[in-house]
């Protein structure tokens, strides 16, 4: 786990991200991905309108490898594995305590603000392309 | 869509479902997917603390096919793919409004209550199989 | 408990409202609470659009009577206690199981789709009067 | 507001944190007084396990006094304002910013991993005692 992926954000787990078990809830794993897919719009593309996001999630798959417990930080580290005409796929590694606690894999289509599916913007194509990845290494 | 599932949830969407585009947000979906699970868990196995449920979830997988809004009715059908010797696959679709919103499968393993692998319990394997599917006509 | 609210809806416990006590967490009461004011705003005014909602919250107050369990059906009571030339407050009582779970009041402040503070809009108005409260009996 | 609080934790927001307004939504805002409780309870009492925590919320009131948006970092500032027998009350500073964004003020009721009502453990005490406040310059 040691190869270098392109880009990551660290999240703190909240007591809110707990369930009864104890452990993060398997949605929440959702919303750590979701921080870090933000993030990387956002400090990319310079985007600050929270409504401005020119892409929606069509697909999501993540396999659980072990539980997060309250008191963890929760790395996330993602890649960009594909773009095509109007959508791409990423890759997410989350990590927690330095274990590894799930990978997963998005598909996002590119929408205008009317919900209609665009061809992937340019100025987000540039930014996907920074991220290219995984690395060979995984 | 007019196949019978053997298993079916319905669910009020509440304006904490909402993200900032309006419209359910998509961890969301996962929750949606686990109250229908729980269901079936409590329903089948008379299940009553919350902290009893003999397993967790090892993989999601979740096709985005339409946005859900305030105001609509959620219904999450649900049908046992498979059972293996300790872990079980269950599909699921998410209508909402009658339109088709996601399609949904994910794994489960048999854990016991320190969170070590068992076999699927006797009693959860006679539930699953009262709800094997999904209908042919899918 | 027997005296009659004017309005009230009804919310099944999800699974991801507890937290890692089993318990429905604090802060969900204050989701529970914006379910039935705005059914309220949506029945009243045909509102359609979540984001035509012409209000904000600018104070909450809540007491925890009793926790709320999985399996439960929670059923929130709202009623208008007053209102003012640009705000009005609302208060309402949690049951969970027919018991006591919380007592809340709100205050809302109007405000137009830029979040400047407005007068209370007629039809709005017209719609609190009409769920004045709550009962003498409580 | 540059008077110095005895306890404090930062939080970032998330996306899942805002609703359709594109603001961190009400209930939100519990989940942050939340993470600055759990967070002295763990620093000040060594405390690893979530079920744990030797007390439940009474009672919380809270006043909004801006919106807090994506891309900010949000403080919430926490003392303890009083020490009874079987209960404490916090207050909460939340900026975003370096704005005010709420006000707040919980009781909390002390309890065994039963529920039942307990005098407020010595250890507890001492760590209430570290964070008394809120500062006079308030």
């Amino acid at each position: 786990m040691t190869a270098s992926w392109p880009h990551h954000v660290e999240i703190a787990v909240r007591w809110r991200d707990l369930d009864a078990f104890g452990h993060v809830n398997n949605a929440v794993y959702l919303s750590y991905l979701e921080v870090a897919r933000v993030a990387l719009w956002r400090s990319g593309m310079g985007g600050r309108d929270a409504r401005d996001i020119p892409f929606v999630v069509a697909r999501v798959e993540i396999d659980y490898r072990s539980a997060i417990e309250l008191g963890e930080t929760v790395r996330v580290e993602l890649a960009c594995e594909s773009v095509g005409r109007r959508s791409f796929t990423l890759v997410y590694r989350i990590l927690a305590g330095g274990r590894l606690a799930a990978e997963a894999r998005s598909v996002q289509v590119c929408v205008d603000r009317n919900g209609a599916t665009i061809p992937v913007p340019e100025a987000l194509r540039a930014v996907l392309e920074q991220v290219a990845g995984p690395p060979a290494a995984r």
